[in-house]
């Protein structure tokens, strides 16, 4: 039987279930990959659990995301992050160290194997190869206890690449046609596989660049073979052993299928608001621009900054723009200064930031109401950069070196210019990694959580009463950002580690008021539209509310990683079977016979109008105990510990 | 008559009054240099002046504070600085330039000349052979307007250097060594000039080190004689023709006297909570380190990040130890990633921030509670690292860098390397200052200022009245900063152009209910203790409390600074004639007959005890007209433009 790259991966790591687009599956899982601002949840969660150390053949912890250090609770974190990991035998990677997605490429990437991070972004790793799924910080504290990852098995949508890209077009404006044609929407219950001829012309980062963006399709995953251009890459890392092909088989077929010719692409854009909101540079040029920011792990390589220096080298950024350069990884950045990249840089104006993720999650670098923001980021949801009323557009660094000259939005191949030739080292800058290993088990054993007085601890959880009378505390509309429900960001990452204190920002963005009235409701629903919960991974979207008293959601549908999130707290996710109940809907929901109801099928009746619930019979049991660490501790027979 | 450096610069500038100590005299400024924490305010105090074009030979607004832009402020705050820099005709120095007395050394320095800045540090281009007085920024505005600088003229302290220092002992020990053993108040009414044969081993840049943490010891400046050493600096930065040499006759005298042999000095440290505690590095070795950053305008030159770097080469920062970096210029950025110390900084394990004051000013880089930050900065006051229970030190790069290595304070004598040997080039990189000069007059004249909402207006402040009764709504002791009034850092730094957002800040680090009462007491006074308002030049901490209803401050003594900004902005500031009356004083004050008795003499009464004021006539009568700008609008004829 001929199997493309995705069923080969899912086939050597099926700990159970069938491989049915719509059934649940378990996955082994051999990596893991947790950040800052969702990995201190995750620290709390094995402690909760008890874990001694974890099983996974390599976890790290990376702090990419809380480094401004506004007040003294990001660096409390920091050293509680530490802490956690040399007890439980997790990797760290000291702030500075870079974007967890590029930094676990170049350093821990390995492919055939499969990768669980509590980032949305994780996705990226299937540039080599991998299997690697954002999910919410529980399974990934669960999987780095050894149990399997549990998803609802995708379709596999196969995109077929043919051509080559022109000049001043680049892997951004790929996976920006991908959205163009596609919309946020496009990827759901999806896994996209590209394959093709034009694979040969597009490096390991050029597929970094496509596959992290497959988060804003919603998209399950990407997933690209490893290949030539993967050898080449793990042999520029000095790890050429850890090379294995993984093609597609000859005949192989895919459940869905979309092509694109390379060679016809031009500049694109994203309009504010959605990354999924795609015309022609073209369209936008002329448009006064104040600031360009490039970076992010969704334009990570060395090959994204050296253009940009290289276009610009030599000239002058516009006195109006404010450029705004975020490398990516300690390695990247280093030789970008041996390359003479950074200098170059400098010189023409850009001001050259710490390593991490900043403002790609509103981290600093908010751009002022109403000035046009260029940014070569995955993410423009409105208000992630920290300016309420903003307006931040996403493009590739051509198209953003182009707006640092001319002050405007401009297509780069109308700044009459030659395309600039990029030369990389064969050979990437070895131990710069400060990748601190994990403990031995004795020493690990000896080590004593840091957690200052501003890391709380996880709240409560009761089960599902049977019968439950709930207001609609708010109802909102379609596409529902978890920067939306839960706002990261200057002022609200800091809490992280505290859900008494995060609750204040829940939902604000959208509706100061919510704290208060949900706090006054105590148990309560909300109502949402299509793709509830699209975006990052963080489970503090569905653990705050759930805090708050939020017991049931009745949406359309939601996004893939969210909706497990809200499964794993406790919180039942419901859609509507006719959406028109969208409409009428609100004032008091009354849901009776509730657990029964639950037990025995997948239809329950809210207010007389039917709705459905798709769990699986585990989150169906997470559910009604009132969540995953609940069931655990209720039946620790069941443990993955024992 | 034989003058000193000091004398001969204020003869050159005297405009009005005698050079005799405690007189006031009028002084004439050549260049001005604000920078945009203070800047704001003083653009809109010449919007409120109705100021068509400064007329100081140079004006230079640098944007090197409000980096860190966690809101949509800050970037709004940049625009109006270039839209007001462009209709005033100052130069604008964009962010990412560097920090403001580096950047104006490197560019901008001339010996010989007068510089009024807007912060407490412009002191540092006394480095220069320069009279560099720092200011509030309504002084600035004036002496943009043209008007004289008006200072009491202080005492000479000549301060004699002898030997040369030892290794591992650099500029940062030397004026460690003088605050040691003067303390913060030690300079408090006195230039302090040095002189004596050790000038020669010491370059303009170390010289910068200890000319601008001669604010910490409370100085009016600090002078160094314009010499050989200067000549070369100047001619690094392909300036020699703007050489003057200026020295002290032969036979000059001094007011005061004091000596320093630099061959017997040590690595010294300034232990948490103030830069006038200090001891010995060897009396705290051993302290666990978890922070060290590295920059800030009181160790800014390429030495400093080099001689860290050199000692970090080829070794890795301690697992512990976050190691920030915050390059101080363009320019030095530059050099540096050209002689490769950046590359060997990020290599050993730094984290490179963007060039800016960051965590000197409480911008980011705050320290978890109760660990240990080392910090070559000039200023350690409680909570302004942005942590209230902050633990910083002040120290050298080269023990900076020691306690990297080790993650303990340690004596870098200790490590047992070698003293690393720098080459610096000979000629600074040009080309890279990205300096946009002033406007043509006519095109000026067409510039729109742009403001944001979230940019206010100055209050408007009504004369003292004849006879108050004011609550004593705060009593404070000694040496209270300007930090402890009017808060920087990352949550307070953003309202800076805002006065009543500004308000809730006001007091909060040493009382938090200080804005609530005075609120609701309206007209009120505060008592202090000795050398009230240290620290920072901002006037925010006169205008925010004058705007929340402060009408008269007595303390035992006042920082020169803020006693005048507390004059300019119409609160009273009176000085106990008796400092046992500090012990008694309380409850409600009872002033009568005020306007009489401020314009017939010094001494006035409150509740029966004698109190007097130091303002010269010119202070008398902005006191009594509510401050300099209503006194300058009753008199348009006294206006400076007419």
């Amino acid at each position: 039987m001929s199997r493309n790259v995705t069923e080969k991966l899912i086939a050597a790591h099926l700990a159970s279930g069938e491989m049915r687009p719509g059934e649940e599956i378990g996955l082994r899982i051999d990596q893991a990959l947790i950040q800052d601002a969702t990995g201190t949840m995750v620290m709390l969660e094995l402690e909760a659990l008890a874990l001694d150390r974890v099983r996974t053949e390599v976890a790290v912890q990376y702090v990419d995301h809380n480094l401004l250090q506004t007040d003294e609770r990001n660096m409390a974190d920091h050293v509680f992050l530490r802490s956690a990991c040399r007890r439980f035998g997790i990797w760290h990677s000291r702030a500075g160290n870079g974007v967890s997605h590029p930094t676990h490429m170049q350093h821990f990437g390995v492919p055939g194997k499969t990768l669980a991070g509590s980032d949305s972004h994780t996705c990226a790793a299937g540039s080599l190869g991998m299997l690697a799924i954002g999910v919410g910080g529980l399974e990934v504290a669960m999987a780095m206890a050894g149990e399997p990852l549990f998803v609802t098995m995708p379709e596999v949508w196969g995109v077929r690449l043919t051509g080559a890209l022109p000049p001043w077009v680049s892997a951004k404006d790929v996976i920006l046609e991908m959205l163009r044609r596609h919309g946020v929407r496009g990827g759901v219950h999806r896994i996209i596989e590209y394959h093709g001829p034009a694979l040969a012309t597009l490096t390991a980062m050029d597929r970094h660049v496509i596959a992290n963006m497959g988060a804003e399709l919603g998209a399950t995953t990407t997933v690209f073979p490893s290949d030539e251009r993967v050898l080449e890459f793990l042999r520029s890392q000095g790890r050429a052993g850890d090379f294995t092909e993984l093609l597609p088989d000859p005949g192989a077929t895919y459940d869905l299928h979309d092509e694109i010719d390379l060679s016809t692409l031009e500049p694109l854009i994203a309009r504010p608001g959605s990354p999924g909101d795609v015309i022609p540079v073209r369209q936008a040029a002329g448009e006064p621009v104040h600031q360009v920011v490039v970076g992010s792990s969704a334009n990570p390589g060395l090959r994204d900054f050296a253009v940009v220096a290289e276009t610009l080298r030599g000239r002058q950024v516009h006195p109006q723009v404010s450029l705004d350069v975020n490398p990516t990884s300690r390695q990247i950045l280093t030789d970008l200064t041996k390359m003479g990249a950074i200098t170059a840089l400098i010189e023409v104006g850009a001001r050259i930031h710490q390593t991490g993720c900043l403002g790609c999650i509103g981290m600093g670098q908010a751009p002022a109401v109403g000035r046009n923001s260029l940014r070569t980021f995955p993410r423009n949801f409105p208000g992630r950069s920290g300016t309420r009323d903003d307006s931040v557009w996403l493009c590739s660094p051509e198209t953003a070196a182009a707006a640092a000259l001319t002050g405007a939005i401009t297509d780069p191949r109308d700044l009459g210019l030659d395309h600039p030739r990029v030369h990389l080292p064969a050979t990437a800058s070895a131990g710069t990694a400060l990748l601190e290993p994990p403990l031995p088990v004795d020493q690990a054993r000896e080590v004593e959580l840091s957690k200052a007085p501003s890391i709380g601890s996880l709240p409560e959880l009761d089960p599902l009463p049977d019968s439950l009378t709930l207001p609609v505390v708010l109802k909102v509309g379609d596409d529902i950002s978890t920067d939306e429900i839960m706002p990261a960001g200057a002022r609200a990452l800091p809490y992280r580690s505290n859900i008494a204190a995060l609750a204040d920002f829940a939902f604000t963005q959208i509706d100061e008021d919510y704290p208060r009235r949900a706090r006054d409701a105590g148990p309560h629903a909300i109502v949402a539209g299509r793709n509830y919960g699209q975006g990052s991974s963080r489970e503090h979207a569905a653990i705050v509310p759930r805090y708050l008293g939020l017991r049931v959601v009745i949406a359309k549908s939601f996004a893939r990683i969210h909706w497990q999130n809200l499964a794993n707290f406790g919180v039942l996710p419901l859609e509507f079977t006719d959406e028109s109940g969208y409409d009428t809907i609100g004032g008091e929901l009354r849901l009776e016979g509730l657990r029964q109801a639950i037990e025995n099928g997948t239809e329950l009746t809210v207010n007389g109008m039917a709705v459905r619930h798709r769990l699986s019979p585990r989150q169906r049991a997470m559910v009604l105990a009132g969540g995953w660490i609940p069931l655990f501790r209720r039946s620790p027979a069941r443990s993955p510990f024992s």
